[in-house]
C-alpha cells in the first residue's frame, strides 16, 4: 500500500439481530462475539499490517465513538468521522472520501463494515491490493462472495464480461445489483453461477466516488463540498450539522452503485467471510469442538448428549448444563435468556419487534 | 379424625434430584416448585379439615426444622421431633410412633413424605380415613398406587387376597415388597395387574409398629424406649443424641414392612400423585398451557414455535424467550442454567456425580 492508501471502517449501525447480546446501546460491532476482540477490533486487526493507524479512519456516531476509541486507542482521534446523525451508507462513504479527498487529492480508499468476520486473513489482503489496482483505473470496485448456499439475507451482483486489461485476480464488470431475493429467486441466482453476494466491501479512488455522488446524488456532493471547505476548522461540527439534517437517508448501492458508469467486481471464494448476522451465523465464524459445540465459556460449560449447540454467555461463575440438546443456541444474557433452535435464529427479529410494540424498551 | 388420630411428616431427606433447584441445603420439600406453596406446605395444608394442627408432627433434622417452622408455624413447635442425624425411615417412623405412644397410648398415625403432590385431595382424604380404618384392626397399611407405567423409579407392592371383612375401599393383604426394578422386570410387573408402586405411605396404631419394631428391630426398639421414658425432659435431646448415634441406617418398608406379621394396602388410582422425583414429573404435577408449556413466571416467558416444555426461574425481571423448542426443560437458577431434554431429565443426577467429584461444592 502507497502513503495514499486509506481504509475507512464503517460502523454506525444499530442492529438487533443478535439480540439479547447486541442492544440499542451496545451494538454488534462493539461487542466481543469471537472471543477476546469485539467484531470492531476484528476489523481493525486486519487491516494491520496492510495500513498503518493513520491511515485507518472510522466513521460513526458519537453514541459509539468514545467506546471505539477506548477499543482502538492506536487510531488518531482526528480519524474518528461523527456524523451528527445516521444518513445511510452514501453519506458515510461521502463524508470519508471528502475528508480524504480534502487532504490527499491521490487518496485511495477501501471501505469496510466493522461488524463483519473473515477467517482468511491473507486473502483478504490479496484481494484488497488486487482490487486496488483495479481501482487505480477509476472503477468502483466492489468484493462479491460467491454464494454456498440460496441465501435470502444478502443482497446479489451479476457480474458480466470480464475486465480487458492484466489484473492480478479475476475481475468482471458489474451487471446490476439485486436487492435480498426470496428463497425462489436466490435458488435461481445460485444456479446462474454468475451472481455473487454484496459483502459491502468497496475499493476506489476518492476522486472517482466523488464523481459519481456529484453526478447521482448533487444534493449530497453539495453538502460534502461545503462540509470539506470547513473541516478541521471550529465550524467542522456546526457544518456537518446544519447540512446533514437535511440529507435523505439512502445507501451507497442503490444511491450511486447501481447506476455508476465503472463498477467492477472481483468474486471471491474461501474468504471464509460472514456479516455475522444471525446467531447461526457464529457455527461459520467460530470453531466448534468435535460434537459440534461452541461455548464461549466452556469451562462452565458441562454438556451430556449434546450436539451443535452454541452456548453463549456464563461467566461470573455461571455454570450452564445442557442434557440431550441438539442444534440449539443457547444465549444467557444479564437480564435476558433465549433459548433458540439454530435453523429458527432469524426470528428473534420477531421478538425485538414484539419488545418494542409493548415498550419493554429495557430489554432493547 | 378422632383425638387419637395424628399425621406424621417425614421430612429429613435431602435429596438432588431437581437439582439445580434443590440444593444440599435447600432440599427439595422446602422449595415453592409448584407455586406459592413448598411442596412441605403443600403437604400440611393437605392434611387440613383432617387434623388439628396439634395433632400434625414433623421428623425431620435440625438443619431444616428452622425453615419448617418458619413456613408451618400453625403446627406448635414441640411437635417437630429432631433427628440427631438421619438414620432411616425406620428410626424416623420408631421416633415418632414411640413419642406418640408416650403421650396417648390409643395413637393411630398416618406417616407422610413432606414431598409429595397429590392432586385429588378429597380421594387421599377418602383414603386416610378408609386406611385408618383398617389399621384400627391392628394391620400395618400402606397406600399403593396403582400404576400407569412400567415406572423403575418406584418399589412396587405386590397384594394377595382380599382382606376379610368390611371396609370402604378395596383393601388386599400384601404379598410382598419389591425394590426398585429394572425396565424389563417393570413391565412384567405392570402387566400382571396385582402390584402397585410404593407410595411411602402409611396408616397404623402406634402400637402395632412399635410392636413390630421390638420383634425385627429390637436395638431400635430398645433405644426408642430409653427416648420416650425422657421425652418432654431436659435429657431428651442428650438421650435422643446418645442412642441414635449407635443405629443401624435402615428403611421401614424393609427393615419392618417387608416382614410385618399383618400388612395391608389399599391401590388407589385416581389420586393424581406425584413423587415430584425428577423434573419430568412437573409436567404431571402442574397444569401445562395450550402447548403443553409450563412457565413458573409466565408473564417473563415470550415463546415462539414452543411445546411441551417447562421454563422455571426467572423472576427479578428476568425474561426467558424460547424460539422453536420442543420437549425441553429449562432451569434458570441463580448460578446455574440447565437446558435439558425432558425424557433425560433422570441424568441431571449424574450431573451431581460430576460436581461431588470434581469437587464444586458451591454448585451442589
Amino acid at each position: 500500500m502507497t502513503e495514499h492508501t486509506y481504509a475507512v471502517i464503517m460502523a454506525g449501525g444499530g442492529g438487533t439481530r443478535l439480540w439479547p447480546v447486541s442492544r440499542q446501546e451496545k451494538p454488534k460491532q462493539l461487542l466481543p462475539l469471537l472471543g477476546q476482540d469485539t467484531l470492531f477490533q476484528g476489523t481493525v486487526r486486519r487491516l494491520e499490517n496492510l495500513f498503518s493507524p493513520a491511515q485507518i479512519f472510522v466513521v460513526t456516531v458519537e453514541e459509539q465513538a468514545r467506546e471505539m476509541r477506548l477499543q482502538a486507542p492506536q487510531i488518531p482521534p482526528e480519524n474518528y468521522l461523527i456524523e451528527s446523525a445516521p444518513r445511510g451508507t452514501a453519506s458515510v462513504v461521502g463524508l470519508a472520501a471528502s475528508v480524504l479527498y480534502q487532504r490527499d487529492k491521490n487518496a485511495r480508499m477501501a471501505v469496510l463494515p466493522a461488524d463483519h468476520f473473515i477467517r482468511n486473513r491473507d486473502l483478504f489482503h490479496y484481494l484488497l491490493n488486487a482490487a486496488f489496482d483495479v481501482a487505480e483505473h477509476g472503477y468502483l470496485v466492489t468484493l462479491g462472495i460467491t454464494p454456498t448456499q440460496p441465501s435470502t439475507a444478502y443482497g446479489y451482483i451479476q457480474q458480466g464480461a470480464p475486465l480487458e486489461g492484466n489484473y492480478k485476480y479475476p475481475t468482471y464488470q458489474v451487471r446490476n445489483f439485486k436487492e435480498k431475493p426470496d428463497e425462489q429467486t436466490a435458488q435461481k441466482l445460485l444456479r446462474t453461477g454468475d451472481h455473487s453476494w454484496n459483502s459491502g466491501m468497496f475499493i476506489w479512488r476518492a476522486d472517482s466516488i466523488l464523481k459519481e455522488i456529484d453526478r447521482q446524488l448533487p444534493e449530497l456532493g453539495g453538502a460534502l463540498k461545503k462540509i470539506s471547505a470547513v473541516w478541521g476548522t471550529d465550524q467542522q461540527a456546526a457544518v456537518l450539522h446544519e447540512n446533514w439534517k437535511e440529507l435523505k437517508n439512502i445507501t451507497v448501492d442503490y444511491g450511486v452503485m447501481e447506476n455508476a458508469e465503472r463498477v467492477a467486481v472481483l468474486p471471491a471464494s474461501g474468504l471464509g467471510w460472514s456479516d455475522v448476522g444471525m446467531w447461526s451465523s457464529l457455527f461459520e465464524v467460530l470453531l466448534p469442538d468435535m460434537n459440534g459445540n461452541i461455548a464461549t465459556n466452556s469451562n462452565l460449560h458441562l454438556s451430556y448428549e449434546t450436539h451443535n449447540t452454541l452456548v453463549y454467555g456464563g461467566g461470573n461463575d455461571r455454570l450452564i448444563v445442557t442434557i440431550g440438546v441438539d442444534d440449539m443456541v443457547i444465549i444467557d444474557g444479564g437480564d435476558v435468556l433465549m433459548v433458540c433452535k439454530t435453523d429458527q435464529s432469524q426470528k428473534v427479529k420477531d421478538v425485538v419487534e414484539h419488545l418494542k410494540k409493548h415498550r419493554q424498551d429495557k430489554y432493547l
